[in-house]
């Protein structure tokens, strides 16, 4: 299922091969977040043609709306969003903790009312199971709690101890022929707690592992740290799935430090504001500086903004708040992500990874933009 | 430049050719409004895809944003947005009626401060002329005041008259090389201000003959009869302009009046609302009935909205909030209203006009819109 086809010399970085029930992805892979079963202002046909690998769907966002029911009454995710490609979906316990009121968290399971009408619900971890085989998606999470950032020590062990309990029901359940499950490895900002998260789900033993607790307000440091201090009780020939993250310079960051799969909103989110990802950094289209610019939004990048529009259109769209302005901004932004992976991978299969990643970091800067809601 | 290539024998339908300096337009048209330099939602290559013959840019709101300054320095709409088809601009005159502030009308011109941020401005006969030259379209529409409905008889006539010795301006003000300049027929709803203004504008001369100050709130026989009491004074050899309608039926009564063009932002003001087009009437998507629907929104539909995507899927994304909805949305009804055309000029062609328009009319039902908002 996964073939680990290179690993890098100068720094952890691997390229491998995931193959999941809708089809391959090449690793590092980076996947469009399609929270509510839509990759934000994007159509499932400009997905395919910027080469996106596989989509992430929100569990929590589908189970408020439109409900499970209607998923299955479409045959899956794949069917109601006109989607072939491979499809992740979270567990929904991000959601559950970050979004959703009045929860309750017991050994059972969490209780908690959605945040769109109220509706009260209860998940535990089989429930978890038996909503994504509904979903249809080729891979599954387990059921975790995410801890607030910062966290307690004494909640942190607690927290990560109830989660590989979790997550060895969530082994144990019931699930979808052909459906991978990873783990995740939570344990918040204490490096002997993410080792023994990391064993105890490596032991119970899952298709992948991901790990959890990342990108909650906390300190690019401690983001780092957690990754690092996770990775080496995982073993080599899974893939490793930094959840939530990040930036382009994060990203690499996180794949010489051995991980493979990232999900993140800030492409499509920060496109919604005005926000292009480019090699040199972020640029707001929003400044006045950009009025009269002929230039694309990067020069010499293929994708569809940059090949057929000017910063000055698509700054006038935004200002003038039209669609089509976030419309051409994510399409590029998504298109930068996928590019930067497929960059990563050619560098770590020319061996050229550590210089690829130091240059990259070197020139880029992020600029006039808010990066905290991410 | 107009060739009227068939004319109806039991209605006033006609079938024309109208060549512009970028390409040619097939009458009956529909021209989706591209207010700010883009038609809500859609890409220029997607309005390509679609068939769509030309698009309407609003004078007004490019002259507020981005300002003619940027659109010159972008060396006109058709570079700025992308969009290499003929383009038709209104003058400004109607949005500085409807939208803008402390306007005081003079036999000069119009000062006005703009609703966006207040700037004053002033826009004259030969202003509007040079500003049109400056965005470069293929059809400049002359000057006019558009009176409100109701309308006093004494205030109509003298706004007429004056409209006509504006369009006199406006016809006598440099104009640039093989833009197309239509004349706008106003009178409100009298019948013999009507005829006294086709007539004043016939006698200037134009390339087309627009029908002016309909579609501004009054009920749909009012509209019909401002069409009706006009035409009869327009030569044939012209295209005429309907401005600003309508729905599909309404669009059909008025080619068998002897209209040719329209614009109308009614498919996409609609679609952001969650409303379909199709041929049996309105479909309003965010009705719980079509949570379940596995039907594309119209059988046999052609676009891409319906070769891809279900009602049920749709009706998600519109409740959900999904920008993707409403792009969809948009997609199918300005498909609907161009092949709305295509079925006119074809039933025109063979002659067979009147039975297509009645058995459409007939079978068409307006349900569950609100329509007047347009």
């Amino acid at each position: 299922m996964f073939d680990l086809l290179k690993t890098d010399t100068k720094t952890k970085a691997r390229r491998g091969r995931l193959t999941t029930a809708h089809g391959v992805i090449e690793t590092p892979a980076f996947m469009p977040v399609g929270t509510q079963g839509s990759v934000k202002a994007v159509s499932p046909r400009e997905l395919r043609e910027l080469n996106a690998q596989i989509v992430l769907g929100n569990t929590y966002h589908l189970f408020v709306r439109p409900g499970i029911e209607v998923v299955r009454h479409f045959e899956g995710l794949h069917k109601f969003m006109n989607w072939d490609g491979p499809i992740l979906t979270d567990s929904g316990g991000y959601q559950i903790f970050s979004l959703a009121k009045l929860r309750k968290i017991t050994e059972e399971g969490a209780s908690f009312q959605n945040h769109v009408d109220g509706t009260p619900a209860f998940i535990s971890p089989e429930i978890a199971m038996e909503i994504q085989a509904t979903l249809g998606s080729d891979i599954a999470m387990v059921l975790d709690e995410c801890p607030p950032w910062p966290c307690e020590r004494d909640y942190a062990a607690k927290s990560a101890e109830m989660a590989a309990r979790w997550a060895k029901r969530c082994k144990n359940a019931p699930r979808l022929d052909g459906q991978l499950l990873f783990g995740i490895v939570q344990g918040a900002t204490f490096d002997d707690l993410r080792r023994e998260a990391a064993e105890a789900i490596v032991q119970i033993g899952f298709d992948g592992y991901a790990i959890g607790g990342v990108s909650v307000g906390e300190p690019e440091e401690e983001m780092l740290r957690a990754v690092q201090s996770s990775e080496p009780f995982l073993p080599n020939d899974k893939p490793r799935y930094a959840m939530g993250l990040g930036t382009p310079p994060q990203l690499l960051q996180m794949i010489a430090r051995g991980m493979d799969m990232f999900d993140c909103v800030l492409p499509t989110r920060l496109a919604r504001n005005g926000t292009a990802f480019t090699s040199t950094g972020t640029l707001n289209l929003k400044n006045a500086e950009f009025a009269m610019d002929k230039e694309p939004i990067e020069q010499n990048c293929e994708c569809q903004a940059c090949r057929e529009f000017t910063r000055g259109y698509i700054r006038h769209l935004i200002k003038a708040e039209e669609i089509l302005g976030l419309r051409l901004i994510t399409l590029h932004n998504l298109h930068f992500y996928l590019e930067l992976m497929r960059g990563a991978r050619v560098a770590i299969e020319s061996g050229d990874y550590d210089r690829f990643r130091k240059e990259f970091v070197s020139n880029y800067k992020t600029r006039d933009v808010d990066l905290t809601t991410t």
